[in-house]
């Protein structure tokens, strides 16, 4: 074979067979193909796109260019379960611990956050101690001891996919449907839990602006799941303004807690019962949607959910007390309200533009490498829909210092459309596409 | 500017404007744009196509990344001839001294041969003693001295052209019209005559496939040519089979002193007529197509237009007597006949194959930097629509031995098509492009 031939192929809109994806992939991550081969094949498969077999082929040959743990050999059911991104969405912070105080072991592995988004690792480093690094043993030992383990992702699996997606940020190349869907579900066959929920998040905040891309990459990837033997569901769900409300690391993590007791933000607690419940009903623990709402209440309301959350980062060197005592959480020192400028119903809000504002407040990452700061953030006081008059609280600024707190006002009131007229938020969940 | 930008506009069909271009074309020569970089940006100008203004930026660019001649500048006019290439293609050979004898001064500046379509350059270095590489004070010493110089391609004119086709040559991005068109156009662009004409080949020995790329070629190369101020015309030709009766490159060039003697085959002499004729017309060296067609002929019946060709292969150290007495020129050891094995008209010949099949006798590379046997090749005795009794002569072997001449005798027979009823060839020339 011959990596010219397959770019050829693929210019030509023609359809890769499994063997010619396997060998591109793996003479690539052997550093025998070099990169601007493998860019000219990415951009052809960028502008042709790639069937759902090519897809799951290519997300395959990601897979074995590395590790696999099989997590699913050593207990099972296990879910894995991942986000597409969005801004405030400390979802997976409250769901793992609650499928797993019903029941249902979890192995997480995630990244860190990078541009807008935050990540779900860095949210728990604002944990004093926490250690999301494990080896293989040390994960396999905290999962199989206590039913959830919540690692940041390992460059041991499919480095493959690393070494691409590196390639991709720097050729264009990383807004593609397949090359998203391949490079997601090989970290999580790497993973090999035996159920995965997807939530793919559309809107202002979202990689996904539009429904029918949201919709295209759920479709694709609950379809590679299927072909590869991993029973994946999809949620779709709104982006259109921040999840909860909060932003920013140790912020979203008291929200997550808040959630966990049952005492979070209505919006933010609904998405993350309903995810829990869906965990449940995918793996057989629950039988219906309604003995599912019900585990997912006994857990939230007997404290055992909360109880969990401690545990495992107990397991993993964190702070415990921090969980039990959330103001025992790091806090910034600056604490400043931006109100409304005038009256009216917020009718929309720029999410990612607030994701920005945050990154400059010290929460997220400009580029990889980059340090955070776990203290600062936003806390929202109203929300799409509700009425302010004017002057009053809009958001609350959580800022290292009064200059850095200040610098940030007049990007944040730029996200804010107002309207006269009362407005209504759209619906939270989309869709849930099933194999 | 970065280059991630021009790349993710143009993978979206954006239009480029001269500034990105000239800028992406600068960086990449100077090696601060990287290779994958640039293989991603040209599978998107691949696949999105460019404009002319765009191809004709991308060509001013390439130009501008080298040295120019400029030889309009020291005489004038100046013509200079380009064929796309094809198999048996030795018009240019005949077409500059015969310009030059009609009093036009001709700057020819040429490649080698790759794959299977011959060089001129490879067709004059059968001549003892000829030196085609030239310093730019010997090559304008020449020009001005003899008012014609055949030179190899320097690698000091448009040098992002060179790196550009190497990489474009290793992902899949060759046939590509713009790029194809900037390639041309750039190397002429650079030489700097006063006019040029394009001979844009199509059919089974060519590159272009269809007469519609081969009209898409012309026409693009025109408005480059129009745009950046260099009066260019293009004839398209036709290459449904080897041009003459010659293949290979001692046999070619002998074969062109037959035309410029007016003693060569019909086609091809027709073809090389007319292709002075339009240069004589383009450069007001004559004003009506009569007139142009008594100049030739004058230069042919004179004996001037052979003499024109063998004063500039003694300007350039080749040994003019083998102009005079082709029978001087190298002979391969063994001459072996290949007859018909059936009776019939010829209805067809896969050009394209008959031109590997040479190249497997030792006339042309397999890759860059092959060495090749002057002698060898192919004379046929008989073309499209020519009767054949079964066992008549039909195609004359030029070998270096009996083996190599027996080897190509199944692989050269599989190159014809036979028809029962009477065919004739389709028109040579399928139309001419004017600015």
């Amino acid at each position: 074979m011959q990596a010219v031939e397959l770019i050829h192929k693929k210019r030509d809109g023609g359809t890769l067979s499994q063997e010619e994806i396997a060998w591109f992939v793996s003479e690539y991550a052997r550093e025998n193909i070099p990169d601007y081969q493998a860019a000219a094949w990415l951009m052809a498969i960028y502008l042709r796109g790639m069937s759902t077999e090519e897809t799951t082929g290519l997300t395959m040959a990601m897979v074995r260019s590395g590790e696999e743990l099989r997590v699913r050999d050593f207990i099972s059911p296990v879910v894995d379960k991942h986000s597409t991104g969005g801004v405030g969405d400390k979802v997976t912070l409250a769901v793992a611990p609650l499928v797993a105080a019903c029941g249902v072991a979890v192995s997480k592995m995630t990244g860190r956050g990078l541009g807008h988004t935050g990540g779900t690792i860095d949210k728990l480093e604002s944990i004093a101690g926490f250690r999301a690094a494990l080896s293989p043993a040390e994960f396999m030992r905290i999962l199989t001891t206590h039913r959830i383990v919540l690692a940041s992702q390992s460059g041991d699996l499919a480095p493959a996919d690393g070494k691409m997606y590196a390639l991709r940020d720097v050729t264009a190349t990383i807004e593609s449907i397949p090359l998203i869907a391949a490079s997601i579900m090989s970290k999580k066959l790497a993973i090999g839990a035996s159920h995965l929920l997807l939530d793919v998040k559309v809107g202002s905040g979202a990689f996904m602006k539009s429904l029918d891309s949201a919709w295209t990459l759920a479709q694709t990837m609950v379809a590679i799941g299927q072909l590869s033997g991993l029973h994946t569901v999809a949620a779709i769900t709104a982006m259109e303004q921040p999840l909860g409300r909060t932003i920013g690391n140790a912020l979203e993590m008291a929200e997550a807690i808040a959630v966990l007791r049952g005492v979070g933000p209505e919006d933010i607690m609904a998405l993350c019962y309903h995810e829990a419940e869906e965990l449940l009903l995918m793996t057989g623990a629950a039988s219906s949607r309604s003995e599912a709402e019900s585990r997912v209440k006994e857990a939230v309301q007997s404290g055992a959910a909360v109880a969990k959350l401690a545990e495992v980062i107990a397991a993993q060197g964190g702070d415990a007390r921090q969980i039990e005592h959330p103001h025992l959480l790091p806090a910034a020192p600056v604490r400043s309200m931006l109100n409304a400028p005038r009256s009216g119903y917020i009718a929309a809000i720029q999410t990612e533009q607030m994701g920005m504002a945050s990154m400059r407040l010290g929460a997220g990452r400009f580029k990889k490498g980059d340090e955070i700061d776990h203290r600062t953030g936003f806390i929202l006081q109203a929300k799409i829909g509700d009425y302010c008059g004017a002057g009053d609280p809009l958001v609350e600024i959580h800022a290292r210092d009064d200059a850095e707190a200040e610098a940030i006002r007049a990007s944040l009131l730029a996200c804010y459309t107002w309207s006269d007229a009362p407005v209504s938020a759209g619906p939270l969940i989309y869709d849930t596409i099933r194999p």
